[in-house]
């Protein structure tokens, strides 16, 4: 029976890699690598960098490589679920054929997932349906990887939850739609808009400065008017282009805005992952103290 | 100067520690072990089994165990916070003379973590605390681990969110307050009261059996009368022990409860997590269609 490892690898830095992820990475017979195409060489070289450093013996392991489909980029909730389906429908056809044509019947291949395989992923989703197609048998297992939320906490040596409070973790186009309710701290993911912008305390001068500079105006509830709210920001984490920016949205906002601006248009791409924290009513800072 | 590594360990399997964890474990002079007394003496067996596992050479390293202060258990939220706060000023005592009085002055110790250190741990605040007393001087840095969370998904071959969507990260004290608002799924930690019972649709028999065993009625707003709820369930995990039930919470909850208590009794201890999918209107079963 063919076996697939689904390995999170976490974000970037080859030690990021549990002992049991180089196990299995030593258990595999070919990895299957999908590209995103020219835009993310970078990755497509961190990747094969941790390939490298954790497998000595380059005849050990086949790597198999497949273009990865472009998703339709639709912007309102039932057209983006729609489009994700048929971009998933069409990566299924690319795995089939990959583990069909390119797995011997006892092989084991690999899939390498970014961070950790648990956090807006597809891989599952994509091999569950595989498997329903009934066209090739394989069983499969989860080597659970360094989250970028992880690195993200670490790298600022801070906590996402407060004491006995819960974290929401959330995409930027949820948080641009509002802050989420019940919670104060939010780790945001998939924000390819800076959706922070929308959470700058109104009346704040460098926040309507940000706002103005997106072209929007729209300030969700809950947001200002109270102690502010923090920022936590990292982008390229584990890696030695990693950035770090943090402090209060209002100030750290605006920088965040350009850094990342900057930084895209140097590198061609960008991963970053953020906390967002807001203080209880009088508080500002590093909201340390609830800790 | 003296340096700290705050560095997470995993969920008790020593393969799932990361190389940098591995490096940090050996670049340590001094590790400061919390005991949390005899009622977890399997925890310190496995923290132990770790440090055997990745430190060959027992005369490189030295081994200071202080006893955890006792936390009062309030149950409102005032007294809880107080009692925590109180807890953690007790902690930062010990840490502070564990620090001044077993690290020499360029020396290197480390605090482990059980999971990843930015889910509800307390040690950052503790550090910060002990700086802030301004006793002692030192640097820290932190060292992520593979949080519970990420184990239990991939121990599940689950995904946290499902696609698009949110998650959040709780505990068992506010999941009993509520099931959270705007999330449909529902990470919970430190759950000593089993606070899935609240959430077993109203009109399931199993489910009215599982709150009469409780001793509670309140179900929350937003549970029931929907397609149901799915619940992933772990205990133990990635150690030996491990224990993993999922399925409908109808029929999975009052299984997961029996099974916990039965553990707890025949351990002494308990270490357990589990994520709550609240299904779309009229589905039911694994929930992985929308992931």
């Amino acid at each position: 029976m063919r076996h697939i490892h689904v390995i999170g690898i976490g974000s970037g830095d080859p030690d990021q890699l549990t002992l049991q992820a180089v196990k299995a990475l030593r258990a595999t017979d070919v990895f299957f690598l999908l590209d995103k195409g020219e835009r993310k060489t970078d990755l497509s070289g961190l990747r094969k960098g941790i390939l490298d450093t954790h497998l000595p013996d380059p005849s050990a392991y086949r790597v198999v490589e497949a273009r990865d489909p472009e998703r339709a980029r639709e912007s309102d909730g039932a057209a983006y679920s729609a489009a994700v389906d048929d971009w998933r429908t069409r990566r299924a056809d690319i795995y089939a054929r990959m583990i069909t044509d390119e797995l011997g019947e006892d092989g084991t291949g690999a899939f390498l997932v970014w961070g950790d395989p648990s956090l807006y992923d597809s891989t599952f989703g994509i091999l569950e349906a595989v498997l329903a197609r009934g066209g090739v048998e394989f069983t499969y297992d989860v080597v659970p990887g360094i989250s970028s939320v992880s690195a993200l906490a670490a790298r600022h040596r801070i906590g996402l939850n407060r004491v006995a409070r819960p974290v929401q973790i959330t995409t930027g186009r949820l948080l641009a739609a509002g802050f989420p309710e019940g919670v104060d701290d939010v780790v945001v993911m998939l924000d390819a808009q800076q959706a922070f912008r929308h959470h700058v305390p109104s009346g704040s001068e460098d926040g309507a400065e940000g706002g103005t500079e997106g072209g929007t105006d729209d300030r969700a509830d809950g947001s200002g008017g109270d102690g502010g709210m923090d920022i936590y920001w990292g982008a390229y984490i584990g890696t030695p282009d990693e950035i770090l920016i943090s402090g209060p949205l209002a100030e750290a906002g605006p920088r965040i805005e350009r850094v990342r601006a900057e930084a895209r248009e140097r590198k061609g791409w960008i991963m970053d992952t953020y906390l967002l924290r807001r203080n209880p009513d009088g508080e500002q800072g590093r909201g340390d103290t609830g800790r």
